[in-house]
């Protein structure tokens, strides 16, 4: 299989028809909906007048907001103002779904809480994405991504022993809410097209959703009381498994069971480490893993990065280089799959964007509408929901749409 | 709202009467389809006679098998011979998911391809987690979690300027499948109850998946050119933010815009920072960061973090201990939410599982089923499928069954 998820030619959207209405900003909440308008729904993005989703000022790059929001139309409106509220209700009423990570309290200033919008739409769909949810003790404290890092236990096996608790670079907190939201939202469509339900009120609490990706490392604590330790480069029951040094840079390697350590051994010509009773079991190999690493450093310093991962590769040895945030975009799988993408823009550079991940065969995810700039379909949404010239032209003048 | 989601009384399952037979080891596929149990699904786990899923035998603790197997049914079946892939036929052609991540061309031997499964199921949504995914360079190589991290550029965004590209402590690679699998399930069920397709094939490839978690730190190398700089315990643009140091232990603080830096140096007492010209920007609270932690220091060794934390949260300013995976269920908001979970078994020790993080209003995620020893359910779940006691006493005699 060749080429991007979003190239076929063909295929019906599994959200085909369905409407989000967006009521969310920097990551956690764009994440979910854009998920969503990769899957066919159109998804209609509110934001502040003047302002917008605060990813659009976020330094150094606006490439920020535009990695998570393709397939959405921005539509720019004051929901401080009633004219507002009465608004985005007209759009509501008309929407399957209803995403939104408004601070606690403020969505009851907005009149856009379930039952209000409920009363609008009595089939909606409304997902809360909340930093540690109602009735939480810290109910009303701003939860960023590192917060929740922290909080989880996620910082806390990051690392190694000679540093303190690290960030994992990926915004894993906000990753893991974005994902049980669109998850839960899907499974609710479910429900309601198979008329067990008319409406479903959904919280996707932060920090919840962040300890539940803790699964297999909270089993190691579960079993024996103790924390998982932080990982560093190295696994603390497999080897060889780890960063290695070549002549010119590290690789990974991950030959963690028998039969890769044969294959590992044969490839590298080093056949003798096999009949080596400091390495004859997984433990053993754990147990005396700098004796290994000492007999395997000359082997790995004579290869370059890319001999000894095509070595090990062809043996069918894991094996990989460590890309950064520029260079996986050069990896021949990933060029090949078109994974990063132009989407094209009038009057305005390309966005460039990651496209969806996963491949159908009757279905297809789309990548159909770049990025917006702030309010580029505020008239067209609005006029699609039943409003005429003047009342669009009487609610720009009193700035109640951007 | 306090209690865990899968405590409430009632309500219907998302995904009642839907059938997963479940072809998965280790953590990717179980996380995609513990989701799909959690929603309702009955899941059927096939495991390998008398070996099982390669995660029970992983050291040093059985728990790390139970904490991505609830609700799970374990059937015990050699697919290596003909009658026992006969039997998994039997099984899929009453199923209404299979969700399968053997190794490439495993499932052609088993006779288990999608195009096998649909001729004795033409409704089945067939979904293949695959490392990198048929056609790719590395279509053969084992995709293990650092593999895939490495090579998506997720370990080069943890760490530190002092040490190499380290592991995120999370298994991101696996989760990262995990969650797009369950998505895409979902996604194409609902197409299918509306009409739309018949039957479908997904395939979710681990690296492409993990690519696309880069999101926005991919961003800002679209938008620089430059690689995303490994985390740290600092946000490159936002201070203070980050880890700090009280009298007892180390905190996190996350006073990233100007309004909670009011707020921070006001709830300790430190209000002449904010006339502070050095202070009086974001950018310039980034610029003088050391000198900014300088000033600092000497307020937060006056306070144990959990005074500190007190004080900030109180003030709406994010701020929260550094759990590990053993400290994080004792924290306040974890133990009243429940989230760590007892499930009682016969004759064996309690399950402990994470709970499922979604509050749901109409529909509940349920935990129904503890984690099953090897082949628990073997003969219950043939017998559901019209064997008699003859047959499946025949197939045990043969080892075909365990």
């Amino acid at each position: 299989m060749t080429g991007t998820p979003t190239e076929r030619a063909s295929g019906v959207r599994p959200l085909e028809g369905i409407t989000v209405v967006d009521l969310t900003q920097v990551l956690a909440g764009p994440f979910a909906t854009m998920n969503l308008g990769d899957l066919g729904a159109e998804v209609i993005k509110i934001e502040a007048v003047g302002r917008g989703d605060r990813a659009r000022g976020f330094g150094p790059v606006p490439e920020y907001y535009d990695t998570v929001n393709r397939n959405k139309r921005s539509v720019e409106l004051d929901l401080k103002t009633e004219r507002g509220q009465r608004v985005a209700l007209d759009l509501l009423a008309e929407a399957d779904v209803f995403v939104q990570s408004t601070k606690p309290g403020r969505i009851e200033e907005f009149g856009l809480d379930y039952a209000s919008v409920r009363e609008v739409n009595p089939d909606v769909v409304y997902c809360t994405i909340t930093g540690f949810g109602e009735g939480s003790p810290y109910e009303d404290v701003p939860a960023w991504d590192m917060l929740v890092q922290a909080m989880s236990g996620i910082m806390s096996v990051t690392g190694t022993d000679e540093t303190p608790p690290l960030w994992s670079g990926l915004a894993s907190g906000d990753l893991a809410a974005g994902t049980y939201a669109s998850q839960s939202v899907l499974a609710a469509l479910y429900a309601r097209e198979r008329g067990d339900i008319d409406s479903e009120w959904i919280e996707v609490p932060m920090l919840d959703a962040a300890i539940s990706w803790l699964s297999v490392r909270a089993g190691h604590t579960f079993g024996t009381g103790e924390p998982f330790p932080s990982l560093g480069t190295t696994h603390p029951s497999i080897a060889p498994f780890g960063v290695f040094e070549c002549r010119d840079e590290a690789v990974v390697i991950a030959a963690g069971t028998p039969s890769l350590w044969r294959e590992f051994c044969t490839a590298l010509g080093r056949e003798e480490l096999l009949s080596d009773d400091r390495f004859d079991s997984i433990e053993a190999r754990v147990e005396n893993r700098e004796a290994m690493r000492a007999e395997l450093a000359a082997t790995l310093e004579a290869r370059s990065a890319g001999e000894l991962v095509s070595t090990l590769q062809a043996a069918g040895v894991p094996a990989g280089p460590i890309h950064d945030t520029e260079s996986v975009w050069a990896d021949p799988h990933v060029r090949e799959r078109g994974l990063r993408r132009r989407m094209a823009r009038e009057g305005r550079p390309d966005a460039e964007v990651i496209d969806h991940p996963v491949h159908f065969s009757a279905v297809v995810p789309t990548l159909d509408r770049a990025p917006e700039a702030l309010g580029e379909s505020t008239e067209d949404v609005l006029a699609a929901h039943g409003y005429d010239e003047d009342e669009i032209e009487a609610l720009r003048e009193d700035d109640v749409i951007g």
